[in-house]
């Protein structure tokens, strides 16, 4: 980080607005009109829409003492990105909003616009607005991102059917086990501060809680292998959450299978060492930007050799319940117990 | 307001948002998947999309201690659909984010939804999406608006040119002598909790600031005048301040005649009563919410006998610098003095 630091107050509303995105490009025709009016124009050139928002405070969603700026700017823009992806959309642009407390310089402001030029850069999407303002106390980011998708393509929560297979990207619980790690080491600290953050073979899930990626990928090998799913969301609560969300939204139920659940080698050593249930933290973890969704068991030839996907469990009738099939073969019932930002502490 | 308290971790996230928006109704065509999936989707059937971000900050921008959460809602979607219209276009959905301390019941933030809703059926426009979350300290409100406009047909602020006159709808003022007022009674309260606060004959500047509207009567009328605005924004910053943005983003200087300046005769009063100068309250105030547009001076003869248009001055060469010409035919420089959330309190 810079040690340069230039307070706000100097630049003014509009010099700050023009400092941080100064070096912002544009990459779609769609972006008519960008930053520097009342508001942005888009032509979405007779594609559809797709449109989300999410909001994340200091505190609350994140901890500036292991999170660097940059991550964060970068974070802040992917979580969205996943939600556009979920809809089997392409991202086009985002807004960007801060609110900050007099504590954060322009230097601090700048590596967090750092992380979000490089995510608008990997994923193609145009900053096209935003607002920024002060804050009685830390950080708010408040992100809204707009996709486009061919008309009536997206894909939504509550149209998969019965016996329809469920699948999942990548790996999950790999970011709470993170989060678990930094929220250890921020402890040890705390309580001594000579003692260095002990993170030796963690990158994986550090990197995963820290710098987390929107699914584009799959979209794309989707598309390629010629699968439409029959629902999708992106996995941000925990795959008991978000499954119960496609069963409740679809009135379906479902059975998932423990042994099938993607699980990192990373992820199942850290669980070891923190004394956790891996199945555990991939099942309640969230965070994970992965995406869960449903497709034709038909397809089901489709997706062999696709180590990228896999395939957990498949959705039944409502009455026969939302089941975890265990590795000894026991039945039990799915609860949510994913992040609730509105539940008390203990 | 109810004086039943629910608190909100008793509903979780989800129960939250269902219960806030069951009531929100659906106005758009365009609106093709609103609120419960990872995005929504708009259809704008070939039309551009406008769109636009405001956050707003407890301390900031508002003070609940004279700010009822239900006008607060009403004004949070308001302000937002001003920059809509400002851009010549129709708006037509909206998200909402809130984050709020634990200090905020079920209740409170139904009256705050309760404006939003009224917002929403006065102006027609869709609750599509947004997020709710904790915050460590106070409500932060975070809205984007969408609009649409036939292609091409939105206005900016940088394309009014040199002999165009300058025009402003309604009165200036009014919402900084209200602001003026309820920090002048909130005083008197903190210092004498016993004294009543004294708001007769204050309605106008209270509800200018508690309750403004956006002008899409404006809108509507320069389209049934035949009036295409060469330039446009609202006033949200204060004359002096948007008006020296109309300059440089269209590289030009200005003329404004102080006499011309609408000021409601309730807003003289009010500067009368608090020793403030009027024209200085409607040059430096801001909140009005007014638009500020140029025009053709061929266009000013459909101009006659419109009650809600001043025309207020002309744009010059930028040469000629940016003047106001007061009542005894002084110039002086126009200098942004407008709202600037980052400057330092004396």
């Amino acid at each position: 980080m810079s040690t340069e630091r230039t307070e706000i107050e100097k630049l003014g509303e509009f010099g700050l607005i023009d400092r941080l995105t100064q070096n912002f490009e544009t990459y779609n025709a769609s972006t008519i009109l960008s930053i520097g009016d009342d508001a942005a124009v888009i032509d979405h050139f007779g594609k559809q829409t797709v449109i989300t928002t999410d909001l994340l405070v200091e505190g609350v969603h994140f901890d500036l003492m292991y999170t660097p700026l940059k991550h964060l700017g970068y974070k802040s823009v992917v979580v969205n990105l996943s939600d556009i992806y979920a809809m089997n959309a392409q991202p086009t642009q985002i807004t960007m909003s801060l609110a900050f407390s007099n504590r954060f310089s322009l230097e601090a402001l700048e590596e967090f616009y750092e992380g979000v030029a490089i995510a608008c850069d990997k994923y193609g999407v145009d900053l096209i607005g935003g607002d920024t303002s002060t804050s009685q106390k830390g950080l708010i980011i408040s992100v809204t991102a707009i996709g486009e998708v061919a008309p009536d393509q997206y894909i939504k929560r509550s149209t998969a059917e019965s016996g329809d297979l469920i699948c999942v990207s990548g790996d999950l619980g790999a970011a709470f086990l993170g989060l678990t790690l930094m929220e250890r080491e921020k402890q040890i600290f705390l309580e001594n501060p000579q003692i260095q953050p002990n993170l030796e073979n963690e990158d994986y899930i550090v990197g995963r809680l820290l710098r987390p990626e929107a699914r584009k990928d799959i979209i794309e090998l989707l598309e390629k292998l010629e699968i439409k799913p029959t629902s999708m969301m992106d996995i941000s609560d925990g795959l008991s959450s978000d499954v119960l969300h496609l069963c409740k939204q679809s009135e379906l139920g479902c059975r998932i299978y423990e042994e099938k659940i993607p699980i990192n080698e990373a992820s199942k050593a850290a669980a070891f060492k923190f004394g956790l249930d891996a199945t555990v933290c991939a099942l309640n973890g969230g965070e994970d930007y992965e995406l869960l969704f449903t497709m034709k068991q038909a397809d089901y030839d489709k997706m062999t050799m696709q180590e990228e996907i896999s395939v957990i469990g498949y959705m039944c009738d409502a009455s026969e319940g939302k089941k975890l099939i265990t590795k000894g073969n026991n039945l039990f019932d799915i609860t949510a117990q994913g992040w609730n930002a509105f539940a008390k502490e203990a």
